[in-house]
């Protein structure tokens, strides 16, 4: 079914219309009620003042590194900082590249982040970002919690592995729970996620640029080749590798931050987080995140979306045609 | 803003796929936080044993009767039994022809509908439908309670004014209460509101027939004449009148819960609500409801519904084109 651009259109400019522009924010952490009804709403909310982190300030360079010890941890690695984003390969050809993931303690990877130790020779930019529920995984909360290892396991101890008010409000538990540790060189390129998310800073800052669901339209979808990055044995240097794995469907947009990259009616909303502010940000939501320039840490829960009812089948049908042409 | 009946037939045949064509049933009413749950997926649900009249078996017609005493009743009248509902004029034009709203007291309605005594020269068709908040009203609850008068006003102590767990999920007081008297006689032809609904049945049977509001395509809305029923001066029949209101937008379908009336693909729902079980209605959902042939009696609580996110413009869109042509 190819869903008319101009019917796409108007949906994006009936949804701004009612809604506006603007988030709440929430000086305070709401009930699973209040919270229910705001996931009904599906739109963004700044939360204030939550604290799923045991003493935050606790996690300092030293502490993080002493906690994790020898433990090797995966790591993104790129040469621009752009992992799963869509990067043009030295034949011109435009390819959606995912990271090398490369095993490093703690401590080798916050000395690079702060003082570009890993490979001195390079400008390769390192991001913690595995996003596989690398604290708390579907299985952690499904099946055996105690068969379920995490690279950061001595960190589980300081953390809530359930976000209390989101759980009682979805009647269900987290699906992941991700650690993110990275800095302004890695920026995260726009998409969205089939998921319900609460993201918390610790440390840092988080720079989002958010749109509705209803403006998918405008981000231009097109379906780029596969490709990861390797390490060249000769050189050393990250080179993009094009792979056997499904062409990706990704937003042709790279910088939807920037001023003038997207259509003139398109109004993005634009959230920084620092230290104790929580976001949530609805299924379907598009999202690019950047990172301020001194080590960021955050935390994210995905909660599986509502499948039942009508969500579900707006979001596939304001994704616009199954069908998308290729990128160049 | 055409929609193109292909786009809207695909996410109606999509959200059937998702959703099937079940219905829920409580056996006890749901918590608030639970109710919240349910309002988010928008699929109608069964609730049994739940009570939000004092001592239902007290509304005999007897009582009823005493209760109001010479109390009049504004009760709408028909020859038909089809209150706000397209119907063929004399001169073979279809209209939305309203009823005709006569005062009586409760006695006299209740013996008309037992025993046809109201004008035993005709067989008018009465119904107590009046909808407008008849019980207790948006001022009633927005405004100033002592100064909402009612013409139920001595019923009132027998029943509950909110519906704690939809009041609560929903965060707002009802809009408007309801009390519905008829028999099979009358029936409610095919339409949605822009309501979340709380129906339940007191005494009789009630029939509905839903459709969720991705069906919308199917119920070919047409625009009507608006006209309403008048009595004769000489004959005292009840006429349609053309009025100088509006036209009115209406499904077409006259007889939905009759196989073969809608399109093979749409599966309409079929509830039957006997005492003690209560609907929950979601916005936008289609009903025709009928009623078993002894006297039944209902009472329903019209919430208004969340118009931030994104239902109120999903609403609108399946409702198909803003101009939809002529019935004939």
């Amino acid at each position: 079914m190819g869903a008319q651009v101009e019917t796409l259109k108007h949906l994006s400019e009936e949804y701004r219309e009612l809604n506006g522009t603007h988030i709440e924010i929430l000086d305070e952490p709401p009930s699973a009620l209040e919270f229910s009804r705001l996931i009904h709403k599906s739109r963004p909310v700044v939360i204030k003042g939550y604290k799923p982190v045991n003493a935050a300030n606790l996690w300092t360079n030293e502490y993080l590194a002493n906690k994790l010890g020898e433990q090797e941890i995966s790591i993104a690695v790129t040469p621009n900082g752009q992992a799963d984003a869509v990067t043009q390969g030295p034949n011109g050809q435009l390819y959606f590249v995912e990271p090398l993931v490369e095993k490093m303690t703690m401590s080798a990877f916050l000395s690079h982040i702060s003082e570009g130790e890993y490979h001195p020779a390079t400008t390769d930019v390192c991001y913690l970002q595995s996003q596989n529920g690398n604290l708390f995984s579907s299985d952690y909360f499904h099946g055996n919690a105690n068969d379920c290892p995490s690279e950061f396991e001595p960190l589980r101890s300081d953390i809530l592995s359930e976000i209390t008010w989101c759980s009682d409000a979805l009647g269900r538990s987290p699906d992941a729970v991700n650690i993110w540790i990275g800095d302004s060189r890695s920026i995260t390129s726009i998409h969205s996620d089939p998921y319900e998310n609460i993201y918390t800073v610790i440390r840092g800052a988080k720079y989002f640029t958010l749109l509705p669901p209803t403006d998918s339209w405008s981000l231009r979808e097109r379906s780029y080749p596969h490709a990861i990055y390797t390490r060249s044995e000769s050189t050393a240097d990250l080179q993009i590798t094009p792979s056997n794995a499904p062409a990706v469907r990704w937003s042709s947009i790279t910088e939807p931050h920037v001023p003038g990259r997207l259509p003139p009616e398109i109004q993005p909303i634009h959230v920084t987080l620092y230290p104790g502010d929580t976001l949530y940000l609805p299924v379907g939501w598009w999202h690019h995140v950047r990172q301020a320039k001194e080590l960021t840490v955050a935390l994210n829960w995905w909660y599986d979306a509502e499948m039942q009812g009508m969500s579900w089948v707006w979001l596939n049908f304001l994704r616009g045609s199954r069908d998308v042409p290729p990128g160049n």
